[in-house]
């Protein structure tokens, strides 16, 4: 009875996906470029148990949501494994941009490619060319790309590291809309699956993991509760129930979605 | 930041439940009698952590599933509220029959009333009936009903302490089936509600929390997932999760279901 109780506490678990000495064990990914609070950043990324920092510069502006000498005073940012994004980036040309400037500033070489359009989802053809250039570069990548099963073997094909997966319109809230399109990304790749993009709320969380995903991320989720503490917590649990029950073997009738 | 690491651990929380001395703090209800070994009960209700202790007699043959002298031996009983359960009655009488007997047998006064019929889903009118003559005798009561809204009202009249709500057939796996008229009852009711039944995995339980039900059943879903008690594990986290993200206060957009 000692250990199931000890058990409660999550696993620490095995890396769900290793880049030379990095290893992700958290199955749950917070972006922080929302929040313009150092403690606030602190306070996520401890109570989600995070294991990465995501961080980026503005190519057109230079613009950097927190100073990182201010994060670094409140937090031991050596803990993490530190990601770019180029979420900011509209274009092809910015991601590379962003991507120069986040090598040549803080040494990142794991970048969490975002190549979005106006409409600020995903571009895939755009994305695929920005990876092949950064892949001969030598960046690690974890490229964010609408649901399509043929882009997703074309990005595992060129090396890429993770793919992350729309679920819905980044900050939308609105779960998982179409499951069938992600179901076949993550029973057809053999790179770990990240489902991203609209996850609202712990039950999203959930489905995403149970589905397969290896890890999920939220950010506005978090932002936008009345309680960002409370629901950081709740998504740091969905993410470790929907893992376990994928891993337990549930019943067949409810593993359909 | 201890603080916040310290509160990865469940908390103890409020009761949602309170009758006579008896509290129910656990989100996570675990029907116990489909299993025939004490050491798998046993874990069950350790990885849960469930606070409840559900016993019925079968009043036609008088049928056990597991003799409460071996779990008293495996288990420490007194942690737990006792309550009874009719779940093998498919008549008022027989539900009558089984208070009585677990009254006069085993002192219980707190009652999981069920009385299905013979497809196995609650007979809400037998089961009102059944009600209105237990809560004369003095049972403290915990119906299951078919979602109804004015049924439940009725039951909530009638004095019983909490409702449990079907989500879809039990042992089904379905999860919630048609979520609007579970949600019409748990923003209703003023006593508590609980969502039973079908509850496959932890993305249901999420979402049954989600829509602000105060607790969770789950049964089934253990027994027939491949691993039982990483099921178990993950329908405690799911539980906490889904009522965390409901306290948050999540974004507009993630609480439609």
């Amino acid at each position: 009875m000692t250990t199931h109780r000890s058990s409660f506490s999550p696993p620490p678990g095995d890396p769900w996906l290793t880049i030379g000495e990095h290893t992700f064990r958290s199955r749950l990914i917070v972006g922080i470029e929302q929040y313009d609070s150092v403690s606030v950043v602190r306070d996520v990324l401890t109570i989600t148990g995070a294991d990465v920092f995501i961080t980026t510069v503005d190519p057109d502006n230079r613009r950097s949501s927190l100073l990182l000498s201010d994060l670094d005073n409140a937090i031991d940012l050596d803990r993490f494994v530190w990601i770019g994004t180029t979420s900011f980036s509209r274009s092809k040309d910015s991601a590379l941009r962003t991507a120069a400037i986040l090598r040549d500033s803080l040494g990142i070489r794991i970048l969490k490619l975002d190549v979005r359009g106006e409409n600020n989802v995903p571009d895939n053809r755009q994305t695929l060319e920005a990876a092949h250039e950064l892949r001969a570069d030598g960046w690690a990548l974890m490229p964010f790309i609408l649901p399509d099963v043929e882009m997703a073997m074309a990005l595992q094909a060129a090396g890429c590291e993770a793919l992350r997966v729309m679920a819905s319109p980044v900050g939308s809230g609105r779960g998982i809309a179409d499951p069938g399109p992600i179901q076949e990304i993550i029973d057809a790749a053999s790179i770990p699956v990240i489902v991203e993009g609209g996850l609202g709320s712990a039950k999203h969380v959930a489905l995403a993991m149970e589905m397969g995903a290896a890890a999920t991320l939220v950010n506005t989720a978090l932002v936008q509760a009345k309680d960002p503490m409370k629901m950081a917590l709740s998504m740091r649990y969905a993410a470790t129930a929907g893992r376990l029950a994928y891993e337990s073997g549930p019943m067949p009738e409810a593993v359909a979605v």
